[in-house]
């Protein structure tokens, strides 16, 4: 198809002058309106504004410009059809072969306003109208709705001496779907976040590609990450691109983060789930900590710390392989020992993120959505059911213990003493299985201190007393679990007679 | 607002009887076009048609209609502006305050046929037009593009007398861009899957709310699922409604059974693992060796055969309390059987599903995008490495196990002998210690035979002869695992001197 005619209007005018050229040298007419009639004629070109092609004005403010039977008879008119090419001769119509157009920014004034009136004013009506007529006739027309297409259309245009090709015109058209896709559910999303609505009647997401990975969870599945690199907002220092597991670790170790009180907690993460976590107003003792429950798990791992990384932690750091440093920046001094490290990817995040707080897990043609379980849990949560009674250091400590625990793949048993973990039982489907792992764990690096109490979380109730009785016998005093089982009442009884404390959340935490 | 004007112009004409005599009773002026026009006509209302409105006639066979700034600038003028009124007046053009619309049926043209041209046809240009311009003007005009809304706003026009609220506008606002948006995203995907590009340059999802769950993975989470309830097809039969936690095990359990040969396996998952699997001509056997493997963590589990369940099952099955029963068909004696537990959810699901061949997972305003890790593995997938070289029995049990060990969360071992799990070794940072877990299900549950060899399966490299070493000395014989360690070669030599068979696979199968 011979391009002879174009209509453009573009809200974002930048970079026409070189597609002006081009157009010029294959003698296409110009038809234009507002903005960017005014800037096509700056630059030197002929051009023919939309209100005298149609003979009709634009009006109330530019809303109803190109929204007009001869504009869109020109777009939509199949050129194959001798019916279709006889209406255009009646009505002294002609054809449009190609539209170029970008949107009123709807997005950046969500971003740059709140004023209501501006934002509904910055909803195109015309353009994705123009857009959608030249994407359905792509049989016959060309429509280009992104800059980065410019170059593309110009290399089409020389290449074929003013013609296009339907593989070119229909991928421009797919292009083009997906921006009117992109826009409306922009749009969507913004009246729905006026509703309120948790549970809207149909999960609408458009995202755009960050990157391609080097692949997914594994070398032969293809991978990528979609969202916005500003509110991913994590910024790499050094090493390595990151890999899906990395990122898939990251997030596990970001949703734990966020429940440590500020500037003194670190995680170690392994295959999403925690080998060690500590909160200690030390850093280097809040980092060794997490590191010795269980420092052959934490082999190849990621570490991440809700503070600032100094010289005396990056030291440490740098004697074990990790793959990814995750922290709430890097002293110059850290950074410059933790990049002798040639592969490790170290990355700062920014603390006050907000995160998403939904999730959404597709599976077998559907997904799956629920809002992110990730509020901090404070006493309050918990009833003591015990006789004996937890002192403040111990409610502290159990405190420690659960919100851990929300963290650690289900069936989850985290013990722990002094605000760090001594054992972690993670993804069993037995319960009493996840008890002995954590027990033989806290056994094995021996990490607690006789003097204190030794407490222990579960994520979910105790079917049966086997479990709280297998971690009583291996030095526990205080339990917290979730209330819910018809043998509560029998837990109850054992913890008694054991002499030990025992809390029931009111909330359960599986995670999977 | 006072509703004076509306326009209709709806593809779907179901129902509009009840609409018009409401409009008829507040005096609204009609006007439409085409079908919709002679539909108004033959229900004996009054109607105005579009092209006597605008003076110009219906063209292209219906491609431009309703595109005419007579009609545009009725909706989209400010009332509330002296200027824009003025310029209606002075176009002698008038006000509509109602827009009722409903779209070209592309999504289901797809499902109907392959035609590329009646399927292109089927993007509707002037529907969508209108119905974004009544929702952008909104503050004044009422949009309605869904049948079920009809009598939302027959409600809302009979309590407030021929008016309608800002809030009931703005709410058929949203739902108006969230059906634009639904329906460009159905032809962007369209005009993508013609393309076969993998990872496309945006991720767009646009899927319907199949059913508010009670909650999420737990009860102060709100939950939902979204999809088509045919493609998602699981019938269930019986029993409680599927919860959240429900749904995200029967996936893993058919992710699995997908790699089962057809007719003869058993899985059963908790907490998204496999506790145990069986693949056995006789069904009995393959339920009961699939039981066996880990009695106690089947405990309140998911049973998923891909056989139909004959009566001697169902009276085995529910000698165990499960909370689903998934299965390729129930006799009906043995529906009979299950049934006699209230709460026990059966479901019904099709072997012939094809599922989405993506994965998407949400974290920290982002998707983690991969493709599914599926395809059936066979033994092409291996290199024998070692001395010693598999039977044909042991390579079959050495794909079993691999293909098991797929499902398993990481870092997971497989034991296995006969086609049946011995062992089960799930979710531990450490590899050694699902090797461990792995040996000690298989001791505690003795399920092997003396006489047959025992395979082991590792879903990633060993990183050291440690774990290896372990199932070896446990009574393993043959072993599976990706290649890829800078140990390969001590693992090799491990082998040889333990006299095993070693195969490496060529893939790696992480599963977090």
């Amino acid at each position: 198809m011979r391009v002879k005619s174009a209509l453009i209007s573009v809200s974002n005018k930048n970079n026409l002058n070189n597609i002006l050229k081009v157009l010029k040298k294959f003698n296409v007419k110009l038809i234009s309106s507002g903005g960017t009639y005014h800037k096509i004629r700056s630059l030197g070109y002929r051009c023919e504004e939309v209100s005298d092609y149609t003979g009709f004005p634009e009006i109330l403010d530019g809303r109803v410009k190109t929204l007009h039977p001869k504009i869109h008879s020109g777009i939509l008119f199949k050129r194959n059809s001798k019916s279709h090419r006889k209406v255009l001769r009646k009505h002294k119509f002609s054809s449009i072969d190609l539209v170029i157009s970008n949107f009123y920014p709807f997005e950046s004034t969500l971003k740059n306003t709140t004023n209501l009136e501006k934002i509904i004013e910055n909803i195109d009506i015309g353009g994705p109208t123009l857009v959608r007529s030249a994407a359905k006739n792509y049989k016959h027309v060309v429509v280009i709705t992104k800059i980065n297409d410019y170059q593309n259309l110009i290399e089409e245009l020389n290449i074929h001496k003013g013609c296009t090709t339907l593989k070119f015109r229909e991928n421009m058209s797919r292009v083009a779907f997906c921006e009117t896709a992109s826009y409306d559910t922009t749009i969507y999303k913004y009246l729905n976040s006026r509703t309120k609505e948790i549970i809207p009647e149909r999960l609408v997401i458009n995202a755009k590609l960050f990157k391609k990975l080097r692949y997914g969870e594994n070398p032969h599945q293809v991978g990528a990450i979609y969202g916005d690199e500003e509110t991913l907002n994590l910024n790499q220092l050094h090493g390595k691109e990151l890999s899906y597991n990395n990122y898939n670790d990251i997030y596990a170790c970001l949703r734990m983060i966020k429940t440590f009180p500020k500037n003194k907690g670190t995680v170690i993460v392994k295959h999403t789930n925690p080998s060690g976590v500590s909160i200690e107003n030390d850093h280097l003792k809040s980092y060794l900590s997490a590191l010795n429950c269980d420092p052959i798990s934490a082999f190849g791992g990621i570490v991440a710390c809700n503070f600032k990384i100094n010289q005396k932690v990056a030291k440490e750091l740098i004697r074990n392989y990790y793959e990814v440093i995750v922290a709430n920046g890097f002293e110059p001094k850290a950074l410059k020992y933790l990049k002798t490290r040639k592969n490790l990817r170290i990355i700062n995040y920014n603390n006050s993120l907000n995160n998403n707080n939904f999730k959404i897990v597709s599976g077998l043609n559907s997904f799956l959505f629920q809002n992110n379980d990730d509020h901090v849990l404070g006493g309050k949560n918990f009833k003591i059911v015990s006789k004996v009674k937890p002192t403040k250091k111990i409610m502290k400590e159990l405190i420690f213990s659960f919100n851990v625990c929300r963290s650690v793949k289900s069936n989850a048993i985290v013990i722990s003493q002094n605000n760090k973990t001594l054992g972690i039982g993670s993804g069993q489907p037995s319960r009493l299985d996840s008890c002995k792992i954590a027990i033989e764990k806290m056994k094995k690096f021996k990490q607690f201190d006789n003097e204190d109490s030794i407490i222990a979380a579960s994520d979910a109730f105790f079917p049966f007393t086997d479990g709280i009785e297998a971690l009583v016998q291996a030095g526990v005093s205080a339990v917290v679990q979730p209330f819910g089982s018809v043998r509560d009442k029998e837990i109850i009884r054992f913890a008694n007679d054991m002499g030990i404390v025992l809390a029931f959340s009111k909330t359960r935490h599986f995670n999977h």
